[in-house]
């Protein structure tokens, strides 16, 4: 697919970079970030009921939600929205609430690819190495890649 | 001084690491942190002004203020407190909106040594390497070392 999912752990650095686009114009993809009730149809692995504690996607906003997964498993997730610029860009800080005071800030930019496509791209920062890879070694690509084809799904049904 | 500054910026890494002793209580350490009309003595450089624009110092709460540096020239910083647990950690963002969206995260430790004795550490992350030596090279440990030296005045005073 085209559209692919993109994501990079570069070689020493506590970096996750990815990259996405989708065939909708980015005032849908950005919509989808911004409403609770939508977050929780795409965000994260398929399967998975999202309880979304909190959202306030606006700078300085809060957020917080439980991911339960088919067994009934609860993961616990919160963080602060540092910046939101409506349909270009937010930075939001990220902490899973099984592996605490590791927190992580991510860069998101909503860019207009013309013809009604946009691409998102982020960059996310760990406080360390191991803590990036712990992330990436959890599932988090197969993770990112079912949520964002659910989020293709929502913005172009 | 046997309390002095230690900062340290890693090869590779886009990471700072700091930490400060001080011959005064943690609870008074973290108070210093907690009342902005405290912050506002000792935070920064010496001989520069602060205006406490906002310091909510608690997980979620928003914080901004101006320094302005004895030419009257002003440099305005703000973030998000993603934790605060008191007279122990903290978590926050940072942002100089000289250089926007080159958002760091700093997580501070505050531990009681006995004897009414502090040790303050920090470990601030930022999004690239070229950001970190930006920061670096703009006077963060001369500005640092003045803070935590005012900051000693006023825990001891």
């Amino acid at each position: 697919m085209s559209n692919a999912l993109k994501v990079t752990a570069p070689e020493g650095l506590p970096f996750v970079d990815f990259e996405r686009e989708f065939d909708a114009p980015v005032s849908a993809v950005f919509a989808a970030h911004r409403d609770p009730a939508l977050v929780a149809k795409w965000m994260g692995p398929d399967g998975y009921e999202a309880d979304m504690t909190e959202w306030d996607f606006r700078s300085g906003g809060n957020w917080s939600y439980v991911h339960r997964d088919p067994e009934g498993n609860e993961y616990g997730f919160r963080g602060v929205f540092h910046t939101v610029r409506e349909n270009e860009f937010a930075i939001q800080t990220f902490e899973f609430l099984g592996y605490p005071d590791a927190v992580s800030i991510e860069s998101m930019r909503f860019e207009d690819l013309g013809g009604g496509r946009t691409r998102l791209s982020g960059h996310a920062v760990y406080p360390t190495l191991e803590a990036r890879d712990g992330m990436v070694a959890s599932g988090m690509e197969t993770g990112m890649r079912e949520g964002y084809d659910r989020l293709e799904a929502l913005v172009t049904a």
